[in-house]
């Protein structure tokens, strides 16, 4: 089983999708790059090209530890319209692993129907995408779902997620000036 | 005369890179993305596969408002390893454009001759680099040029460079949940 899948769609908010990547590599998960699209590279909401490690296609069959979905517009409607990305939140929310996702991307959960028992938290201005009010928290578990608020939740959201998967990343916090 | 150049070298500091590069975005600078190779595609110091806007050999011989160096390692060292990163700084300093560094990127400034004079911070453990000690501040302004201590500082240090380029970031900033 790999550790963590995250997938890129054109336009994700970049500073999430990377200040996540980066703490999780630096704690040593195996981080998967996935882009949306057959095409590996990936323009992000404010212009910058990235090329992901894989497509979706090529590794949604995979088990992951935990599946993360950064969040930015349009990037957040393009995962929630896909049939792919909601089939894999699915399954990996019937598999028991960490669903993770940050800003706008709750909506995906929404729509992949997993969020109506659970407390989360989501980007302000998008609660009427959802069946009951996110919290105002920065970050928020609910059993496997870890939810982040916006950019400036990024580095508590991809602490949150190491630990739900058993690792302590105070060191990797205090080595990235983060309080 | 273009707003801002942002040099990537191999190794870079992604999360220190693309917070800053967001954030001045958002603020609609015009921000180009330069990779110290002749090849766009440049490899952060997580492992991230970038494709830069242009090649420094392409677009160093224009004039910018100011020059940012994300840190990391190899990447600082890269930068300050390269004759024409080194020109480009020094030829930004006499036109009074901002110099901006972050993390360990600021031995490229110490390198090039420019920083005896003024106050500025480093990551910590890299102060053997520097002939003056580096203050223990998250972000330093001392004239044109700005630092930074990490990537905990880097959304403080791209709001600073906005600050001293004449935009008011705190809507951004309130945007990005950034308090």
């Amino acid at each position: 089983m790999s550790d963590i899948l995250i997938i890129l769609a054109e336009g994700f908010e970049e500073a999430e999708a990377v200040i996540t990547i980066d703490v999780l590599r630096r704690l040593e998960f195996d981080v998967c790059l996935a882009s949306l699209s057959d095409n590996r590279e990936v323009v992000s909401s404010h212009n910058i090209k990235f090329i992901a490690d894989e497509t979706l296609n090529d590794c949604k069959d995979r088990d992951y530890r935990a599946i993360v979905l950064p969040g930015g517009m349009p990037g957040s409607a393009n995962l929630r319209d896909n049939r792919t990305v909601i089939d894999t939140v699915k399954k990996a929310n019937a598999n028991g692993a960490l669903v993770c996702a940050i800003c706008a991307a709750p909506i995906v959960l929404s729509h992949a129907g997993i969020l109506d028992n659970s407390k989360f938290t989501a980007y302000p201005g998008f609660e009427k995408y959802f069946n009951t009010p996110p919290l105002k928290d920065m970050v928020v578990q609910d059993g496997n779902i870890i939810t982040g608020k916006g950019p400036g939740a990024a580095f508590e959201f991809a602490m949150k997620i190491a630990q739900a998967l058993g690792k302590d990343p105070s060191a990797v916090a205090k080595g990235m000036l983060v309080c």
